[in-house]
């Protein structure tokens, strides 16, 4: 194989992945830019400090509006609050849910150092007393 | 207000609420069908009885990869297992994150007795000793 040719076909075997790679975070919808790497899913659940306590909830969901808008690397976002649904494998004890995807898992290291990251944890960590978080990644 | 302009002014703030919904799911992507109600996020977390066994995990990454494809109302989905990020606030115990976005809440309800998620659990409970899941909507 010449150094052309060879070339030729390991871009076209990068293509093939990519393409794989969408199939895998899409499903059936589709999406402006397919990702050419693992796509990262960082979802956190905060519980507050006083639950019931809709000012404070407001300014948490606030401060995530905020940071999304900001925050650089984010590639899809959704703030949430529990549904009724109600069964025991459901958890819906936490206030608020921050679900993110990124491209892949350096864009998510980049955004923990975010400015605009370090900024919504100096001005919104006073009202939760608890996170978890769930990092994973494409199969 | 005429029937006729008030009829005309109700639409127009569906309009505006349903645009304010894309922007809540979406952030700085575009998908290709804006939601008209309340996004309805289900995330899954499985831990297995035997977590070591690639063989296990794989049967259920199989079987929600069928899952994926047949289930008639999943608006996109997202298979994951547990990122390499490992902060005291990361739970990364479980094996298995299996991500849905629904059009609505009445879209998931579907869903839980859609025949391809029971077969779907006749096939593979026998593999999981526990799940957690979190159902949020948009605020």
């Amino acid at each position: 194989m010449s150094k052309q040719t060879r070339r030729q076909f390991l871009s076209a075997a990068g293509k093939t992945a990519a393409v794989a790679g969408v199939a895998t975070l899409t499903g059936s919808a589709a999406m402006a830019e397919p990702p050419a790497e693992k796509v990262f899913v960082h979802h956190v659940y905060f519980w507050l400090h006083n639950p019931d306590s809709q000012e404070d909830k407001a300014k948490l969901i606030a401060g995530l509006q905020k940071l999304a808008k900001e925050a650089k690397t984010i590639k899809q976002h959704h703030i949430g609050t529990p549904s009724t649904t109600n069964r025991d494998v459901i958890d819906r004890s936490y206030q608020v849910s921050w679900l993110l995807f990124f491209k892949n898992k350096a864009d998510q290291d980049v955004y923990q150092t975010d400015p605009a990251h370090l900024k919504f944890i100096e001005e919104c960590s006073s009202v939760w007393k608890k996170v978890i978080v769930y990092d994973s990644e494409d199969i």
